[in-house]
C-alpha cells in the first residue's frame, strides 16, 4: 500500500492512531494546544512549501514564497483565535540554489513576520538533492480564559459563516500559471500571491466567549467544512444563493466559461476563516465583522444533524462531495 | 553566488543578519529560548532527516530513521540542560512511498518518544516529487532559576570535557555503508543507528548552577567546539593523549589503517555532549558523571585566550582546522 492509496486524510488518521495524545489537544486541530505562559495556552503549528507542489520557482517570485510560508502558519494561529509570537525555519535546499533566491524568500518571511509581530528565533538548514522543502514552525498563544475555537464545537442549528471571497486565490493561481498577470485581475492574483491571514477576526471570535467551531480555508470551503463536520459529528446545508462570489471572480468565470461556485467551494489557499456560531449570536457577528475589520462575512449555511453536506438550491437539497486539495491523492 | 559558495555556517550568519532577535536568545544556540510556563523557559528546536543526505532508504532501516530524527532533536534539548516535552512532525513524502516504510519511521519516533516522555501532538504532511524530507520540531523546558548552558559561556582556563566516545558513529556509518554489520562491531554501528541523547547529563550540568558552555556533538568535536569558541570569543588547546579512543574504535582503525584521532575529532552524529566548566568544578564533574550515569567523561583540553584550536602533542602545539560536517560545502 502506498501513500496515494490512503490519501492525505487517511494517512493523518493512521498517524493519530500511532500517537494518541493526552495533551490538552492532540493531533487534529489547526494547532497543537499546550501548557503555556501563566494565563495562556501555547499554540504550535508547522507548515511547509514544497517546490513543484506548493510553488514553482518559475511561477512565484521568491519573496511571495516566503510570505506564503508564513501566511499559511499565521492562518492556523488565526483559526485558534491566537496571537502569533515566534517562528523557526527549517529549509532543505539544493547546494546550487542561488543565494539571491533564498534571500528573497527570507525577505518575504521577514516582511510578513514584522507585519504581525512575529520573531524568527531559530531553525535548521539541510542539503537535499531534490526539490526544496521549506518548513516553518510557528508558536503562538491564546488566553486560557477563552473557550478554544475547536473544530469539534459545531452543533445542529449553528450558522455557518465564511469571511471574504474564497475561490479568488484559485483563479489567481490559474492566471499565474498562464503568466497572465493582467492589471484588471490584480485582485485575484494578489490573493494567490499574498493572502492575508485573518488574525484579527480570529481574535474577535475568541473574545466572544462563545462555542465557536473555527477553521481556516486552506484546502477549499467544502473540504475544510468537512473537518468541522467530522470532528463535531454533524452535517451541513449550504445555501447556493448565498455563496459569496466576488465581482472579479464572476467576471473571470464569465470570460473563462467556468462555474464560480466551484471555485468558492473547492478552491484552496485563500486563508479565509470558516466558522460556525450559535444562532443567537449570528446577526451580531454578521454585523460586527464588516464594521470592525472592513471585511465581508457571509452566512453560507447551517449545521444540521446527520452527516455530509447538502447544497440548498431553491427547494432541493443536492448532496456534495467533500473534496478539495488532498496531498497523496490522484483523484483530486 | 550559490549556497555551496557560502557553506552552511556562512549561510546561517546571513540568516541571523536578516532576523536580529530580541527574544531572550535568538538564532545561534542549540535551541531557541522563549518565555514559557511559570518558572520555565520554553525551548524550541527543529531538525531534519533528508533522504539521500542523512539517510539512504537502502542503508538505514526506517525504524532507525525515525529514532534518529527524534534523537537529533532530543540532543539539542540535552545541550540546553532541558526536559523534552512535545513534538510535531512535518514530513514531505513521495506519493509512491510504501505506507509500511512510513509506519516503521513512525514506530521509531514513537519508541524514542515514549522512552523520554515526549508526546507527538501535531504536524503536517506534504507531497514532494523528490527525496523525502522529514522534519521534527521539539519543544522542551528548562528552569528559569538555572543559568542557561550557552555556547557563549566559555572563558580562558575552563576545562573542556566530552562524554562517551565520539567518532564511533562515524565508524558505524562506514560499516553500514559497506553492509558489514559484523557482530564484533555491533558497538560501532549501534551508535550510528541508535545513539542515545545525553539528556540526563544535560540536566545534571544545568543543576550545578555553574557557568557552563554546552553543545552536542552532531558535526564532530572540532566543528562543534568551534561554535563554542566563536560565541565565547576564545580559543582552545586539545590534549592529543587525552582524546578518548574506545577499544572498539581502536580495533576498527587498526584493521582499516585509519587514524582514530581523526574519527574522534571530525566524526559526527554521536550526539555526545561537549562542554566547558570553570576549573574549580572540574574534578567533581569528572568524578560524578561516570558514577551517576555509568557514562565515561573525558577532559580533552582547556579554553585559552585568542582564537582557533591547537592540538598539544608532547611539547608542541599544532593548529587544527575547524572542520566537520557542513551542509552546502563540497570541501568536506
Amino acid at each position: 500500500m502506498e501513500l496515494r492509496d490512503l490519501g492525505e486524510f487517511g494517512l493523518i488518521a493512521r498517524i493519530r492512531n500511532v500517537f494518541p495524545s493526552t495533551a490538552p489537544l492532540g493531533i487534529g486541530d489547526d494547532c497543537a494546544v499546550l501548557p503555556g505562559r501563566k494565563g495562556f495556552w501555547l499554540l504550535a503549528t508547522v507548515d511547509s512549501q514544497v517546490e513543484g507542489v506548493h510553488f514553482r520557482v518559475t511561477l512565484i517570485p521568491p519573496f511571495f514564497v516566503g510570505r506564503r510560508l508564513l501566511v499559511a502558519n499565521l492562518s492556523d494561529i488565526a483559526a485558534m483565535g491566537g496571537i502569533p509570537r515566534h517562528a523557526l525555519l527549517s529549509f532543505a535546499l539544493r547546494e546550487d540554489t542561488p543565494f539571491a533566491w533564498l534571500n528573497e524568500v527570507l525577505q518575504g518571511v521577514r516582511e510578513e513576520a514584522s507585519r504581525h509581530g512575529v520573531e524568527v528565533v531559530g531553525g535548521n538548514l539541510a542539503r537535499t538533492d531534490g526539490p526544496a522543502v521549506l518548513d516553518l514552525v510557528l508558536l503562538g498563544e491564546v488566553e486560557r480564559d477563552r473557550p478554544l475555537l475547536l473544530r469539534g464545537n459545531a452543533r445542529p442549528g449553528d450558522w455557518i459563516f465564511v469571511t471574504g471571497y474564497p475561490g479568488e486565490a484559485k483563479a489567481g493561481l490559474i492566471l499565474a500559471e498562464r503568466k497572465m498577470l493582467k492589471e484588471q485581475y490584480r485582485g485575484l492574483w494578489q490573493r494567490f500571491f499574498a493572502a492575508s491571514p485573518r488574525l484579527d477576526v480570529g481574535r474577535f471570535l475568541g473574545a466572544l466567549g462563545e462555542r465557536i467551531a473555527l477553521i481556516d480555508v486552506s484546502d477549499g470551503v467544502l473540504q475544510d467544512l468537512g473537518h468541522i463536520l467530522e470532528e463535531s459529528h454533524v452535517g451541513a446545508i449550504l445555501y447556493e444563493d448565498a455563496l459569496p462570489i466576488s465581482p472579479l471572480l464572476a467576471q473571470f468565470c464569465e470570460e473563462e466559461g467556468c462555474d464560480p461556485r466551484e471555485f468558492v467551494l473547492r478552491g484552496g489557499e485563500d486563508f479565509e476563516l470558516l466558522f460556525t456560531v450559535p444562532p443567537h449570536r449570528g446577526e451580531e457577528i454578521q454585523e460586527e465583522i464588516p464594521q470592525r475589520f472592513g471585511l465581508p462575512v457571509h452566512r453560507v449555511g447551517e449545521i444540521v444533524q446527520g452527516t455530509g453536506v447538502y447544497l440548498r438550491r431553491e427547494d432541493a437539497l443536492i448532496p456534495l462531495v467533500l473534496r478539495g486539495f488532498n496531498h497523496f491523492s490522484r483523484k483530486e
